[in-house]
């Protein structure tokens, strides 16, 4: 049986074919340009196989409450033509199936508790460090919605003593996102992550942003597992900082044997590696076919 | 039909006898001295009634993981004679009913959300500001737990350019606790909260700390109402700059209208008043009941 899986980025899009095993059988990438466009790409793509259920992990803000008018849309986004977009009506207007429909990062997280890093746990985080920083959660067996949902990558940091770059966030400056995603990397350091690799300052700085933030999700979520995810988190050197920042923050606060004796085991990369959004969005569908 | 009610505090326990409509019909205080005497009166007080089921609203950190071997312990706190203590098994010896067991501010969560100001949500917090800091949460209908349960009253806030005050936090010196607290007012200041209720500058001081913790919150748990009670919420001209340092702090970033448009009835005061904590025991009680 095939399931189908979106995975939407502000950049391109990744559409796939799958299984109620996380198996992924094709897949193809085009570029996002206008809804018009990237949905009849879509579409043109789903046409060709018989899917019983369709997932969608999306870039966002996008409405998740199921009461409301616009349910299904990506909603308030500075992205030109996206804004105010009827996402799951423009899929559903061609296929008649169950939709599964979250952000990228929530799709991420629920693929990594289905298949990847938090298999078996009953609630874990998934950030994402890349473009932009989002995290997606899991709480208690589910998918964190609430009012909107969450946009943890905009939590607010101490500035390190002797980090002077301004912060890039067009909302807040120096937020987390501001101060450690891939463009403020590059902003600050004036070369692409990717180039500084032997550059220890970078990643120290990078993990002491990064430690900072998570030690505040896990005070406030209390997180079984720490996924990190991205184009940032393929510095080998990053990780390792990280985990050593976070216990820092946390001075013996938390005091659980995961985060005192295996933060090695705690704080991981994705156990899908980078197909944790596509194989995310692959989970939603599997999740809407049961519900 | 009967349900008990614990609310343990550091400082003093409140026990009850409440219906499962939330209301309370009988009520004693005593101090917190050692587990054995005060366990003690709690029993004493229990035995006059036929309980169909208690629940504990209690300080910690606590053991809520039904699987663990210290499952109903108080944990590693540094309360003298209450490190290690099998809570639920010294109320269980006595009473062979449904027992409802979590954390003081968990348990007020719930009960605000069933008989309080959240009434109807899926989600909520509820912080209380007192001698201590703490927050519980629902989210997607469910107390949160996870790994442990939240510790939210340790996150890291930003100084205010102009507070010289260290902090007064043991683990952390000035995280949230360490810099709002009720104690952390009192030593910078040199008086207690309540007789510098006409020194605006404290309560500005005092909002900024509150505001920008209450929108780390927000964008990490997502949750439809947030509920601030405890000792030092009584000051009256607290909540209003509460809620403008939250505005501020999110700088339009979570576009809902619930926030943007709503905040007066976004943050408030508990619905229940100073019986969040006995009520919440009490929904406890009434939720171990029907599980
Ligand atoms: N090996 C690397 N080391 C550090 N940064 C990297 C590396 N690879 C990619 N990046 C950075 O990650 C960002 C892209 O993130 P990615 O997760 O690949 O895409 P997106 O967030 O757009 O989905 C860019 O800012 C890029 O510079
Ligand atoms: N009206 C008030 N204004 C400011 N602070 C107050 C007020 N009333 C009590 N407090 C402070 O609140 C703290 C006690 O909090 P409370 O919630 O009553 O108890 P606890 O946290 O011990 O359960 C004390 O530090 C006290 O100084
Ligand atoms: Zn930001
Ligand atoms: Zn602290």
């Amino acid at each position: 049986m095939y399931l189908g899986a979106i995975e939407a980025g502000g950049t391109k899009f990744v559409c796939a074919i799958g299984d109620r095993d996380g198996n992924v059988h094709e897949r193809v990438t085009f570029p996002t340009t206008t809804p018009e466009e990237t949905f009849g790409q879509v579409i043109e793509f789903f046409n060709h196989y018989d899917v019983k259920a369709i997932g969608i992990g999306t870039f966002g803000p996008v409405d998740l409450n199921r009461k409301s008018r616009t349910y299904g849309y990506i909603t308030s986004t500075p992205k030109p033509y996206w804004s105010n977009v009827d996402f799951v009506g423009a899929i559903t207007k061609h296929f008649d199936v169950p939709i599964g429909f979250d952000t990228d990062v929530n799709a991420a997280a629920l693929g990594e508790q289905l298949w990847g890093a938090a298999k078996g746990k009953n609630s874990c985080i998934y950030m994402t460090v890349g473009t932009g920083i989002g995290v997606g959660a899991i709480v208690e067996g589910r998918l964190v919605h609430g009012l909107l949902h969450p946009e943890m990558g905009h939590i607010l940091v101490r500035r390190h003593p002797n980090d002077e770059f301004a912060g890039s966030c067009p909302f807040h400056g120096d937020c987390l996102e501001g101060m450690a995603s891939g463009p403020a990397i590059e902003k600050r350091w004036g070369k692409k992550g990717a180039e500084l690799s032997d550059r220890a300052d970078v990643w120290e700085l990078e993990a002491f942003y990064l430690g900072q933030a998570i030690a505040q999700y896990i005070l406030i979520l209390s997180p079984e597992q720490v996924i990190v995810g991205g184009g940032v988190a393929h510095q080998p050197s990053l990780l390792p900082l990280v985990r050593r920042y976070v216990l820092d923050c946390l001075n013996g606060y938390v005091q659980h044997a995961a985060i005192l004796q295996h933060i090695d085991d705690y704080i991981v990369l994705p156990g899908l590696g980078d197909n944790a959004g596509i194989c995310g969005a692959l989970a939603l569908a599997k999740q809407a076919l049961e519900k």
